[in-house]
């Protein structure tokens, strides 16, 4: 074994045995793990050295300093070569270095944050640019602060849209400490990739999105670092370092062969041999400049949360825009994403009072919340809007964000039948079944502009991923500013100890719920109504208590009934716990254009239909 | 009013006239609903007036002819402009046309299939191209027939990653019989496009995927003419004309006016009079020359389905990839679809045998989804394949494919924490609840090899999505290749007239449940167990018949709590029937990386977690 080296500045021949050794160890790593993906860290290997040894800035004692850089491993996958970083940097041992992939061992098979220097998980391809571009707008943009987000790309990848919509977003601010590093080592999972080697291919594409492209030998030493040295100069676009590798480099058993992805060498002490054997190089890896603690925007503790007039008519749209406006007044950390609809969601009343915190992202709801997620890594408090259906293109990324261990807000408007005329396309009936399933998520719905204003605010404080379902058209008004509404409760609105059936909605069916109460109480039945504005988490007691109280449960929902608020009451059951009977009412059919009544009413979820399925089932 | 004008070929001054009739028309329709999208419309009527005059190749009397050209509206919300040309065309009656958007019509605010002359809904901009590269693909590539795909995008649309998917496939193909038509109108909802009216960086970006562009006034019938007739002589490139249009072109009160989207004119009226009065233009539509009916390959009726051996082990991906290679044998009109991961998935062994039916659609999820509605408008059946947890990627291309009446099959392997060492990024724990949120759709999880063949070749003969979900690891082989798995059923594994409790799973969980249920049957407690292999539809009636026998379920599931097998079983009780006290078991915590075994045993779902929760639901 080579002797320990720490060293500030290494030459170039330093550097070609630092690259050894991090294929060394990526092929240990993979062997004594017996899974892993050795052959996409050995093409990246000399990319990452040069990157440790001479341009990353970074205090691996202190992940947290806002001065340091960022790097993101898109390519996850590539995990060994990023563990085997951490060695050479003297972050983690070499022992735990080969815990890789076991049980309990934070060096999971793809990275994620349960490790200090990792900001997000991916593993999801096509994740890690969207996310360093909000990372990267933070420094240029929003806290004028001279980090560099650096992003490892494989070329595969770049096959998926959102990597486009980040190189669009990217080009068009001019992040010029964003640089994207292109290990194009030809080979994908299953074979060659569309381009090959064809390194123009790629550059041609990524200029046009007005980038700064340089084509490099990726395993030229001295070509990585002079192409590094131009990112970190060139101003006004972001840089994309686009390398020619080889994957496996360095072991013939596997070096540009098909069929060796995602798998461990075939022979790992032969192929430590034929790189030369295990070395121990350690980089003292160069710290940041320091910098003052980030600047917020100062907050105005005299801002006001608005307040509505009870029996008023607003939407709860309305209500998100409004009290999000205030919210940036009240906190100096609150920043806003837009996917193109600001005016329609009401967003746009944030921008109007904090244009600086309000990200513009138009048609690219991968980006937006991509970008939510990289603000969240520099401390934001990300709110995220776009219409309800349209965050269904996002489906992935909020299942990363979650991995990710991400605090974000996000709020889908529009959503449900209500919508009206502009059809199924265009209606959230999926919504909650996306966002009740992501992992520590909490979900929420209310029915009038107080009870937004609320949960609006308490999301701020939430962690994990907090959805907002907000509607289009005007709700009247039920509640009083001074009510409360805690996540995790829900609201009695009817209530007699001789209750036969209790109806339960959230959002516009509380208000078509009461309606049917109402004529319910005229033909004597008596009707507990219960708005259950916390979906995720449901408020298990008083839902059990109305089970014993009435034995009946009508769950009415303007979405499909899978996945929904019916799904939600009867988790509160999951335990073994006695189950009222249930007749679920949601959109079984497919909607076509027509006003919100004539929908709520076609789709079997207004007043009419509760009301009629609480008789059958009181046998009223 | 003009007089009725019915010929084949009209003068450009004729053309221009049609353009206005467009024009009028989408006022008209839009001021009669209230409603939609007129500016828009307006933008793009030059545009689709040279379209349907001179170079669409339509039988508006037989949609089904497979001669005819496809013709998309990207930008569904033109749909004032598509439903106009419709009345020009002669396909509907002006009394019709001032249904839109009103409860019953089928000329909904977006488009839908409900009409004859749409293939696919569109209203979730950046799919129609990525769709059109699927049905161009089935012309040039399997078809070989000469129809055209045309496709309306707009300009704000182009900021979705998805249509860089779609350039990138059909560059790379070469799809020279596809055009997209990009109208350039420089507004988005909200206010500018983030290029306005630069061409040239549409442009820039479109060819360097690899397309023909041509930029011109979408204004001038001309140079329409002109770019259109390019686009069908260019040979080997897909072609993009590029227009610069006027959003809400010839009413001074909108034209090029911010805050002017989605909404009528302000009066109709007026907006007519400046547009030059109604007219009743009629286009005779040029019918294609005739074709013969699509060659499929010829099937091969000898061909026989994998039986699998009783007590082998085998992973259901695999009994997947094997029976979906037959299924291409057997029937001609079969075509699979691969994420790049044809490996993994088992999806290469169809590949091999039909490589001609094998499309790779690397790395873009949501571009492999719309291309399989694209086949499927074409009358093949495709199957998707992609890990599960990457099929979230496509959420929203399935959430529309729904809407779209689209038939097609989707299969995600690699499902659960039962993948073992790559962590939570490749673990689909979600995809239940997407698929069973889609309306129409089937969900079926199979947790044997024999099973799969069933019901992978039940998905052929079914409408709507199917979702098979498959796992990575061998299973056990527990039926026969004779057994019968009905779609909506399930299969009673163990039974007795004792049952205390019932044990549910599906897919890897069932083995589980069959091992807890010998421990507990070794302690004296008697346990059912359903393999409830058909998650969607769910066999309500051996439910409830399993609940009235035993009162009490163990559901278990590899997947999130919310939205999976626990939500689809309480379903079955949806219509106010007694339910059964319920111990739900899914995936609560964030795994890391961990043997399969272990994985399951550390989420709470292996036999240990089973027997415990059955015995504490029995009180035993």
């Amino acid at each position: 074994m080579a002797p320990t080296v720490t060293q500030e500045v290494l030459n170039d021949a330093q550097i070609a045995e630092l690259g050894q050794q991090l294929r060394v160890d990526a092929v240990r790593a993979a062997a004594s793990a017996g899974s892993g993906h050795p052959t996409s860290s050995m093409s990246a290997a000399d990319l990452i050295a040069v990157l440790l040894a001479r341009h990353l800035r970074y205090d691996f004692e202190h992940p947290g300093d806002p001065a340091n850089d960022h790097l993101i491993f898109s390519k996850g996958h590539a995990s060994p070569l990023l563990y085997s970083m951490y060695k050479a940097a003297g972050a983690i041992t070499d022992d735990e270095l080969l815990t890789y992939r076991k049980l309990g061992s934070r060096l999971e098979g793809h990275p994620t944050p349960r490790i200090p220097w990792v900001d997000v998980a991916t593993g999801s391809l096509g994740q890690g640019l969207p996310i360093g571009v909000g990372i990267a707008l933070s420094g240029e943009r929003l806290e004028r602060l001279p980090y560099r987000t650096w992003v490892l790309c494989g070329d595969s990848e770049l096959a998926e849209g959102s990597v486009w919509e980040a190189f669009e977003q990217a080009g068009m601010e001019g992040l010029d400490h964003l640089t994207a590093i292109i290990d194009v080592n030809r080979l994908g999972q299953r074979g060659p990739t569309r381009h090959g080697w064809d390194l123009e291919a790629y550059a041609r594409r990524i200029k046009a999105f007005g980038w700064n492209t340089i084509q490099i030998d990726g395993h030229d030493i001295d070509a990585i670092d002079e192409a590094m040295a131009a990112a970190r100069t060139t101003r006004g676009a972001p840089t994309a370092i686009i390398a020619r590798t080889r994957k496996g480099k360095g072991v013939a058993a596997v070096e540009n062969l098909e069929g060796k992805h995602g798998k461990p060498v075939p022979d790992a002490d032969e192929a430590i041999a034929e790189l030369g054997g295990r070395r121990d190089l350690r980089v003292q890896v160069r710290r940041p400049d320091p910098v003052e603690a980030p600047q917020r925007p100062a907050p105005d503790p005299n801002a006001t949360l608005p307040r509505y007039d009870k029996g008023s008519d607003v939407a709860t749209r309305t209500a998100f825009g409004e009290t999000l406006a205030v919210l940036g007044d009240l906190r100096g950390d609150i920043v806003a994403l837009d996917g193109e609809v600001g005016d329609s969601t009401k967003a746009q009343l944030f921008e109007k009072e904090h244009p600086e915190r309000y990200i513009e992202c138009y048609i690219a709801e991968q980006e937006m919340i991509g970008a939510a997620v990289g603000l969240g890594v520099r401390g934001w408090h990300p709110y995220a809007a776009t219409f309800a259906a349209f965050l269904t293109r996002a489906h992935d990324f909020l299942r990363m964000a979650a991995v990710s261990r991400s605090d974000i807000n996000v709020v889908g408007t529009h959503a449900g039948v209500a919508i009206g005329e502009d059809g199924p396309s265009q209606m959230a009936l999926e919504d909650l079944a996306m966002t009740r399933a992501l992992h520590g998520s909490t979900v929420l719905y209310p029915c009038d502009a107080n009870q937004t204003v609320q949960l609006l605010t308490a999301m701020t404080e939430r962690p994990g991923i907090c959805y907002l379902r907000a509607t289009r058209g005007n709700t009247p008004v039920i509640y009083g500013p001074e009510d409360a509404f805690p996540v995790g409760g829900s609201k009695v609105l009817r209530s007699d100890p001789d209750d036969q059936v209790t109806l339960i909605g959230a959002g516009v069916t509380v208000h078509e719920a009461l309606a049917a109460a109402d004529k319910l109480a005229a033909e004597g039945v008596k009707a507990r109504v219960i708005d259950l504005y916390s979906v995720k988490p449901v408020d298990a007691k008083t839902l059990r208590e109305a089970a014993r109280a009435t034995g009946r449960f009508v769950t009415v929902e303007d979405h499909h009934p899978e996945g929904g608020i019916a799904d939600a009451v009867l988790e509160s059951f999951g335990d073994g716990e006695p189950m009222p009977r249930l007749t679920r009412l949601g959109v079984r059919t497919m909607p076509g254009s027509a006003t919100s009544a004539e929908q709520l009413d076609a789709a079997g979820i207004g007043a009419v239909a509760i009301a009629a399925a609480a008789r059958a089932l009181t046998g009223s």
